[in-house]
């Protein structure tokens, strides 16, 4: 248990009230939560030592995107992931309170992701409205707070309409209700950090990269390592290795503890294979 | 060899002079282009029959998300792949042609992943420079066009500069090299696009679901089925079925025809494994 002293500094994917501030406060609501524009930029500022830890989305995700996260990992920086947080996405449909009264709008706007993910709520319902794409949901949330004159609405969760003041005019729009984003808690130093309501399943991810040679054959030669231990893969992704079109790494999580007998076996094999292996580190599940 | 009349309607991923438009130009020149907002608008317009193909990113694309297309592909629409294209993603520094020789900016915009994959280049080149986010890189660059008075540059590819009449400061100053971002070209016909420069590698992408008890093990035999027919797997990807935490299906690219003897051998002993294939079809890939 670290981590939660006042005094912690973290960086996060911003702006201001956008889903991974809300999954940053959900593991350190009393921080100094530091918002930047980029991925890349939330790394580096854990890695350079001016934030402790940071938290980027890693998985369907609305304000930036899973390949950028494992890339940025694999190629960039020496990090540890020392927990996740697996939040539900709610979206709703955000308006001024002048014009809660509203049966129809002149636009609405999100970002292009959120606007996706309301498709059938907004084609049954505002079909005819335009629909404007905006950089984010807080900063189209933001926009509407500005412009009470203008009958427009935006498409943002909870924490957007308290932070700008905004009626939720309808609740949960987006179509598939079991649609959840995953985020990273970085850090420079391998620890675990634990919430008092974590459901003890610890999970590892791994980063593995084949020989060179018969990548095909490599990856079920990787898969029977893990399968005859019965050690269980949540997860595998292949990804390309930006060396070349056809080269591949892998990212996977596995669920147990990187320092359990079976584990340490594994990485063991998985070298005798000639794959290279770049632990993550073991962490725990943060949900909200 | 067929879909490259001159009467063809085709939806893509907008706004105009998108990296999608771009891939879009590529397979059909000489056809009518219509931009839609969302990945699933573009989906469902071939769907409906107002278009004959949608281009939609997949992979490591800047306008989009790849879980919105495969999942969209998955849960909702009976489309077939009739071309994957492989695009260079370039990256430039765009400006209006009145601030050509400026040396410093009052902010570079961009669409947030733009920005991330440029970051080397503007953290060592324009390091106290505000970064702004936008909603694509084309908006940014439409912007840049409209505000000369304002010595604010973007980031973008050669169309935007072309289309907005901006100047290319500074060529290629994306941080990988080998960057690529992969489209699909749907249709409700299964059939292949061919262009007279592919080089004959085919390749079929597969939705496989397995059954409920023991992922894990399922996992490593579903690749057992492909590796000792010899049948190489370019990708695969685990992907949440919506319907729980826990819950997975696969999406995997194949280096072979789904007609191949090998392949329906493979379809057979994945049925009898419990597994439910969705085929997306066999296809050849075009490059730009």
């Amino acid at each position: 248990m670290t981590g939660q002293a006042v005094s912690k500094r973290i960086s996060y994917l911003g702006p201001e009230a956008s889903f991974t501030h809300l999954a940053a406060t959900k593991v350190f609501p009393n921080s100094t939560l530091v918002p930047f524009t980029t991925i890349p930029e939330c790394i580096e500022a854990v890695a350079e030592g001016s934030v402790d830890y940071a938290v980027v989305p890693l998985e369907n995700a609305l304000e930036g995107s899973v390949p950028l996260t494992v890339d940025y990992l694999f190629h960039e920086a020496q990090l540890y992931v020392t927990a996740e947080v697996l939040s539900s996405i709610q979206q709703h449909l955000l308006v001024h309170p002048e014009n809660r009264d509203a049966e129809s709008f002149e636009a609405i706007y999100s970002h292009p992701h959120a606007l996706a993910q309301c498709h059938k709520f907004l084609y049954y319902t505002y079909k005819n409205t335009p629909l404007e794409q905006y950089s984010s949901t807080a900063a189209a949330a933001k926009m509407v707070s500005e412009l009470p004159e203008r009958n427009i609405a935006a498409i943002g969760n909870e924490f957007s309409a308290h932070k700008y003041g905004l009626d939720i005019l309808q609740r949960d729009i987006h179509d598939f209700h079991f649609n959840h984003t995953r985020f990273f808690v970085l850090s420079k130093s391998d620890h675990k950090l634990t919430d008092p309501s974590h459901d003890d399943q610890i999970k590892t991810t791994l980063m593995i990269t084949p020989p060179d040679d018969d990548r095909s054959g490599v990856l079920h030669q990787m898969l029977s390592v893990f399968a005859w231990r019965r050690l269980n893969l949540s997860k595998i992704e292949s990804r390309p290795l930006k060396t070349g079109l056809g080269d591949y790494f892998f990212i996977a999580d596995v669920l147990a503890d990187e320092n359990e007998t079976m584990m340490r076996g594994a990485f063991e094999e998985l070298a005798a294979l000639g794959c290279t292996v770049k632990t993550l580190g073991s962490y725990y599940t943060y949900k909200s």
